[in-house]
């Protein structure tokens, strides 16, 4: 089976984007029965949905995972649900949406498909600190994550669906200003974001096989 | 030369403390030219301080690193100043002092002794996010900081103080409940934070060096 | 008109909860051309709805607006959507789901029709923090809002239906111990809370009755 | 007897300052046996520093409280101990020192001379969330309380001498864009603030009183 992992490129005051690293690291590798295609998606409305429809209805996938950067960002979150509203910006294309939907004719919202709490307790047993989020907030995390949950319910494709938000790397805090309460924004190292991401991964295989094994 | 490493033993809500586990990791090692002793201090005011006072006397050493456990703290701080102020706790011996002086004929505080600006600068161009930070506290971090300086100053040891706050293990964070905002604390993984102390000491010395040199 | 807010009783660890307090203080007043019926619903998912269900069928209101504590919030946050899940408690009844549909008929969410964005500017003007928020969390708040909007949506009712968060009021910080940094929750007096609330109504009244003019 | 109490103008991105508004407030005013004089300092290492010793030298007070803003400080904050250090800016007259002493011959700090806790807990009492901090930072506010508490001590003046940080006010969180976790910083209203920084003064001038009493 093959497994989309999205990223984003870099954009805004964010020379660096650990999501973007993270599908180009992943990119090829295989991962129990399945292997990787890595997409580093621009942090545009417009294109980032061009190019992962295309790339879903070109190859197909059964599990999509789309990683994003969320600044400030303590430890990894698991996102549960997407909403169908643009309400951030601009994007690298200048786009400044305020309170759109992403589809008028869309459903207000549509839940992750992949598991997300054992997602989160498999990652904590690993030592990676992880949490079930309820937002993934209103700009391109939140797009991508319901683009590719629409896209596939109106398909009818059997795909799963998910979203993890990550912390800033240690590097890229170090180079950082100060800023809450005159600490520099808590990190994770690039290593251990990639083996939470690759964990996620391997949950959200194991239990489609074990869905089909019964 | 000898350099101390002092660290503390779990405490109260905290079953493992980072602190005590890199001053055994170190505990031995060669760092530059000098020989590491690592130090795993109780949390008593009491004990703490006797303990280091002996062991500072018995073996003289040109530096002494203290490091802490620093609850929701973001990255490395590196301490800049002690104050003659005990106010918290209670410790492990259940002594809870409010508002008291470490020493009533002691003065109202010492700056560290060690550069703290470049262990900053070094820390950061490692890809360790790091911070100066201008309290210590009043637990037994500042404690024990004041103790060592106060202790050197008195008996005109020519020994190097200073103290370093890390955060919790990403291992210690994925164990802990949510708390902040719907995330669980700021971590870093032990490695890093070890690598963070070495890469303080290695400055310290080299700046001795430097010194002894011209 | 009848204008319905609603608030909550104290529970667990919150003795003290402003979000019944603005319900009872606003009960009987008239807002413009609107009478508000203030409601105190218990932290309990079965009795809130129940309690809420059947005073909506009862009192046929035009519009709901429904108030909870959020612990640690800075400002007043106008919630964009409500999701069809409880996760989180337990609550007074120790009811403790997790991960569970509200409705497992339900769509996944409901987007608040209440206008969100002029109320967050409307409060800004008056001087009162305010923000949109994309997350009412996944308990009773949320519970409260997807209920009031899945109750009046199968029902068919004009009913405009909508949440917002408060913080603790500055008496209620006073009394907490430091939690965050060493400081205390942050928090807005009793009496601007209840401003805002009152501008919130005001500000929907204000959009029903103008689109009714033209 | 009087009572100095300071605050400072707006500077940087700050073009508001509650500290000096309270300043202006309180000019002027009676409270218990004292009367105030309200100074408002310019954000200027130098200037700061001769208009508050002129001032000093020329009335004598028997108090001096400084006030001082700390953006995104969710209470208010009495101050135990300033620091020998600048290490800050730039300031109005874009002087960024780092690292340097306030006086190379003063010593490392001085404790605050007013009763921090009482005052606390008195502000608690009132409903005014309130903590003790044990560091006014290395920018202009610990400047002015060194400054005070150094001169007072070099001339052997009969001077109690404390700083409090204030939030920003309601107003000003308002006005601000979203910052930490897609809120607003905390705040509380300037008539708080005003009244926090009264009962401050209140109890400082009654533990004078009482003293004097006995």
């Amino acid at each position: 089976m093959e497994v989309f992992v999205t990223g984003f490129e870099p954009w805004g005051e964010e020379d660096y984007n650990p999501s973007g690293e993270v599908a180009k690291r992943l990119d090829g590798q295989v991962i129990g029965s399945a292997r990787v295609r890595g997409l580093v998606l621009p942090v545009s409305y417009k294109r980032a949905k061009e190019i992962l429809i295309n790339a879903i209805d070109a190859h197909r996938p059964r599990i999509i995972l789309g990683v994003g950067l969320a600044p400030n960002t303590t430890c990894i979150r698991v996102e549960r649900v997407a909403i169908n509203v643009m309400d951030g910006g601009p994007d690298v294309d200048d786009y400044k949406p305020v309170d759109e939907p992403i589809d008028p004719n869309g459903p207000a919202a549509y839940f992750a498909t992949i598991p997300i709490r054992r997602i989160v307790e498999k990652l904590k047993e690993n030592g990676i600190p992880a949490v079930i989020s309820n937002s993934a907030g209103t700009f391109l995390c939140n797009f991508v994550m319901y683009c590719a949950l629409h896209h596939v319910a109106l398909k009818n494709y059997d795909t799963r669906v998910g979203f993890i938000h990550v912390p800033y790397t240690s590097q890229q805090s170090a180079r950082k200003q100060k800023t809450f309460m005159g600490m520099l924004p808590p990190s994770m190292p690039l290593e251990l974001i990639e083996k939470g991401i690759r964990i996620a991964v391997e949950e959200i295989i194991g239990e489609l096989e074990h869905k089909h094994e019964h």
